[in-house]
């Protein structure tokens, strides 16, 4: 199943180059008040909903991907836990560009660990990128991210893939400099999720997937998920062990090598293998 | 006015050593269906909610504090931004302990600017702290905490503290190694705030309060807000200038010297002038 959230907070299924309008299942999710639950609700629920929704798609309208605007695929997510320097090939491009590793030591991620983005640095792919300070070096990141389905707590390496609700891909915008990842990457709009969720049964193993981004059309990013250092599993157990991951929590797995600076005007095309395409447009923040 | 959140999520005036409850006002929050708002809606609405909160205090029933199980102050933040070696003391006492800089740079704050910590380590201050891995050396850190009241974003310094709603105490629970602030500080129970939210008009200036930690009664922390290296004021601007901050987001402001170890057993007595004091119990994670 292929989930999208678009235009005033719709949820779709997407077949083949249109979406099928299925919001009218979200009815069966209770209201709340003050306070808010803290997962994503549509995530959390996802086993329960999922028999309405496929009854929604038998009488929903129909429209043309095309036309819509899609939103991030995760509303309401608890924390976006984040990957640094997950391939080799990053790894190695990293140690070498001054430009990258900005006078820091480009440190091992098994030592350094995890990081986290903040959730307000979340859109969806039509929302498109806005460079917050065009005097510094913005680079794109693409990534594959697992989209957690249920709360996952000192979770076995064996069973972490039982874990997750699905999959989408992700831009991992950074600005470049000598700050923790988690100021230069929270920056709004620099976390893309799109262009919907593919849920995990249509994935299955994360590990054999093509990523590629190009800007301008001008290749940039092009590996496998197979060259993860530390495999989606392992990033879920390893997560686990520190801290609860809630439904809805978002984990982007690290980017491979090819890195660089985009500028307002440039357009970003990220795809991943069974995940598909998304079209990011960049722009100057309005200050 | 203080306002606390007790028991089955109940809104409470602080008076003195009693709650007056004023769970009532709350009546006048809407509830809202998937997706849920991105913001702390009782922050949010803080200034229409308080003629109501003062009405409910006229006939609610008073029960004593030392009865209440305190939660957060805050129930739906959506990022914790918290400043690192933010006490010339504690950037000298942690140069000089490589059990806390654990063969890392302390590098200033200036340079590496602020880091996240994940809201799903948020509990108040009777839940208590839960030491996730009793091999490593687990440390209390207490802090002026600001709670953001309306969205900032490119906030100049000299209004930064307009968009303040309150202030309470924080205990930034650390474990030490060499991973990213953003992993070691977010495990769940290690931001403990509270006891309650006192509203900005009741601080004035914020730099201008002592700060003392003890545990088991023995004194550990003790300072003054007034030898804060980045003025609250500056950290609002600064975190501004990466990110929009949303009413609810916790803005922890660094801890002075004289951090150390607690072990399952320990009680930790946290106080901040016109903030009042949290007694934290420490206990070992279940596993």
């Amino acid at each position: 199943m292929k989930l999208c959230r678009y235009n005033d907070n719709r949820l779709g299924l997407v077949e083949g180059d249109h979406i099928i309008d299925v919001t009218g299942a979200l009815a069966a999710l209770p209201a709340h008040k003050y306070p808010a639950p803290r997962n994503d609700q549509l995530i959390e629920n996802l086993a329960m909903l999922r028999p309405g929704i496929l009854e929604a798609a038998k009488s929903g309208a129909r429209l043309p991907l095309a036309g819509a605007h899609l939103l991030s695929p995760v509303a309401n997510p608890g924390k976006v836990v984040a990957a640094p320097v997950n391939y080799q090939a990053h790894f190695d491009e990293a140690q070498h560009d001054d430009e990258i590793r900005h006078g820091t030591q480009i440190v091992k991620i098994q030592t350094i660990g995890l990081f986290l983005k903040a959730t307000s640095s979340i859109v969806g792919m039509s929302h498109g990128v806005e460079i917050n300070d065009i005097e510094r070096r913005n680079d794109h990141e693409i990534e594959l991210v697992a989209i957690i389905g249920k709360p996952a707590r000192h979770v076995k390496i064996e069973n972490a893939l039982d874990y997750v609700a699905g999959y989408c891909i992700g831009l991992d915008m950074t600005v470049r400099g000598p700050q923790e990842r988690s100021m230069r990457k929270s920056i709004d709009t620099y976390t893309v999720l799109g262009p919907w969720m593919a849920t995990a049964d249509e994935i299955g193993d994360p590990h054999d997937l093509n990523l590629a981004l190009t800007v301008n059309g001008e290749p940039r990013q092009s590996n496998n998920t197979a060259n993860l250092l530390v495999k989606v599993r392992e990033l879920i157990a390893w997560a686990s062990s520190y801290y609860t991951l809630h439904p809805g929590d978002v984990l982007m797995t690290g980017t491979p090598d090819g890195v660089g600076p985009v500028a307002p005007g440039d357009v970003i095309d990220a795809r991943i293998d069974k995940l598909g395409a998304m079209k990011v447009n960049v722009r100057a923040a309005k200050v």
